[in-house]
C-alpha cells in the first residue's frame, strides 16, 4: 500500500514526539524538525508505503538524536503493564466459549495498547468493545480452516505491550501441537517489538522460536526481509500479522491473516473499513 | 503566544485538507505539498503565532492554487446549517433564566463548528454540553461588571457557521443600548469569516457596524490591523473575541474578554485550560 499525503503530517506529529522527549533547546528541536521536513521533500511520497515514510524521517532523527532507541523507556512500561494484566487476560480466555476466537479478539486489543496516560482505561474498554464485537465470520471460518492442518505459523509482531496480548493466541497455537514461529523487528522503529522487548514480555519461556524479521520499517517490506524470514514465511501453513504496518507492507496472500485495529480514517477509506475497527481480514475471504 | 513544534504537523493537515479537495494529480499534489515544507523550513517556527504559520502556509497554497477562498463552499454550507438552527438557538435565549450567559455559552458552542459529516451531531451535543457547563465565575462576574457601563463593544468574529450563533450574544449587547462593532478577517483565510460569510449569516441586518479588522491571519494580529479597528479596539469599553486563533494572538488586555473551545491539547497545557474546555478568559479574572 502506498502512503496517502496524509501521511506527512501524520509522520511528522511521530517526529515531533520524539524530539519533545529530548532534553535539547528549543532551537535545536525545531531545526532537528526542519531536517527532517527537508527530507521527507526529497521523497518519492506517494511512492512509499507508510513505514517507509517514517522510516526515512527516522533516519534523520537517529543522525541527530544519539540513541538506538526512542522508544525504549515507553516500550518496558507498556510491557510491564501489559504482563500485570495478563493473569485476568489469561482468565478470560480460559472462561471462553470458544478460547481460540477470545484470544484472537484479545490479540486484536493489544494492537490499541499505546503509551500516554490515558492508555490504561483505553485497553480496558478496548478489551471490553472487543469481547462484545464480531470478527466478520467467513474470515473466522477461512482461518479455523486453515488452522486445521497446520503443522507450522509464522507470527509477524507488531508493537511492545501488545506481544504480551499475542502471548494467548500463540498458546492456542501451541496447545494445539502447532511449531510456531514469532518474527520481530530487526532494528529499534517506533514502539514496534525487537528481540529484547519480545524477551522482557517472556516470549522466549513458550517454546517457540523467534526471529528478526529483518525489516527496519514499522511494517514488514517482504523485499527487505531476512533470509530466513523469507523461507519460513513461504514454508508455513499460515501467517499471522499483527497490526496497521504489516497490513500496509505484507503481501496480502491467502496464506496470510491480518489482526488489526484500524487507527488510520484514510487506510479506513481505502480499505473499505471503519476506523477503529477490529479486524481479522484474508484476502481470500468474502 | 508563540508556536509549539507541534503546530507544523498541525498545519500540514489543513493544508493537506485543502490540496486533497483539488482537481488536481496526485503528483501535483504531492509537489504542492512538498513547496509548503520547504517554505515552512524557512520560518521562524518558534518565533511565529500559530495563525501566522497557517498563513505562511496559505500564502504558498495561494501561489499553485488559483482560488482566492479555499474553504468557500465550505464557509456557505455552515452558516446555511447554522441558519436552520437558529430559530431553536433563539428559543433556548429566550427561555433563560440568565439569557446574556446562555447566548455566550452558546456563542462559545458556535466555536466547535467544523464542517465534515459529524459536525451535525457534534454541534447537537456541544450545545447541550456547553449549557450544563459552567463558566469560571469570576470571569463571568467581571463580565458582566464590564458590561454594566458599556456604551461600545467590539466583537472579533472568528468562523463562519460560528457567526450565526454569535448573533444571539450580540443581540443581548443590542438590546442592553449598546453599540456593537463586528470586526471580520479582510482576506479569506481558514473557515474564518469575511464580508461576505458576515452578510451570509444576517449580521448585516441587525443594526451593527461590520468592519474588516486588516488580519489576513486565522487571528488577529495586532500590529497588522487596519488603523480604524485600532482605534475602535481602544475606544471600546470591551472588546469579546471569539476562537483559539484570537486567544492565541490578540493582546491580553484587561478589557478582552475571550470566548473560545479549547481545540489544541498543546495550548491547553501552556495556558492551564483542558483540550475541551469552553473558557471565557480574562487577565483580570482569577
Amino acid at each position: 500500500m502506498k502512503a496517502f499525503l496524509e501521511c506527512v503530517p501524520c509522520v511528522l506529529n511521530q517526529v515531533v514526539e520524539v524530539i519533545q522527549r529530548q532534553a535539547l533547546s528549543l532551537d535545536r528541536k525545531e531545526s532537528i524538525l526542519k531536517s527532517v521536513m527537508a527530507e521527507l521533500q526529497k521523497q518519492p511520497i506517494s511512492k512509499l508505503s507508510p513505514p517507509e515514510l517514517t522510516q526515512q524521517a527516522h533516519k534523520i532523527l537517529h543522525k541527530f538524536i544519539a540513541k538506538e532507541d526512542f522508544y525504549k523507556e515507553i516500550k518496558e512500561q507498556t510491557n510491564r503493564e501489559a504482563l500485570e494484566l495478563f493473569p485476568r487476560l489469561e482468565k478470560i480466555v480460559k472462561n471462553a466459549k470458544d478460547p481460540l476466537l477470545t484470544s484472537m479478539k484479545l490479540a486484536i486489543a493489544g494492537n490499541v495498547i499505546d503509551y500516554g496516560p490515558a492508555h490504561r482505561m483505553d485497553v480496558m474498554q478496548t478489551i471490553d468493545r472487543v469481547l462484545k464485537a464480531e470478527l466478520k465470520s467467513d474470515h473466522y471460518k477461512k482461518f479455523i480452516k486453515s488452522l486445521r492442518n497446520a503443522k507450522k505459523v509464522l507470527y509477524v509482531a507488531d508493537n511492545a505491550g501488545e506481544i504480551v496480548f499475542d502471548k494467548l493466541l500463540i498458546q492456542q497455537l501451541l496447545d494445539r501441537g502447532i511449531a510456531v514461529v514469532v518474527a520481530v523487528k530487526s532494528k529499534p522503529i517506533l514502539n514496534d517489538v525487537t528481540m529484547p522487548d519480545a524477551k522482557a514480555a517472556g516470549l522466549d519461556q513458550m517454546g517457540v522460536n523467534i526471529i528478526k524479521s529483518g525489516s527496519e520499517t514499522a511494517g514488514t517490506m517482504f523485499e527487505d526481509t531476512a533470509s530466513e524470514f523469507k523461507k519460513i514465511f513461504n514454508e508455513a501453513d499460515l501467517v499471522i500479522a499483527k497490526g496497521q504496518g504489516n497490513f500496509e507492507t505484507l503481501k496480502r496472500d491467502p496464506g496470510v491473516f491480518f489482526l488489526l485495529m484500524v487507527k488510520c480514517p484514510h487506510l479506513a477509506l481505502a480499505s473499505g473499513l471503519k476506523a477503529g475497527d477490529m479486524v481479522l481480514w484474508n484476502k481470500a475471504a468474502k
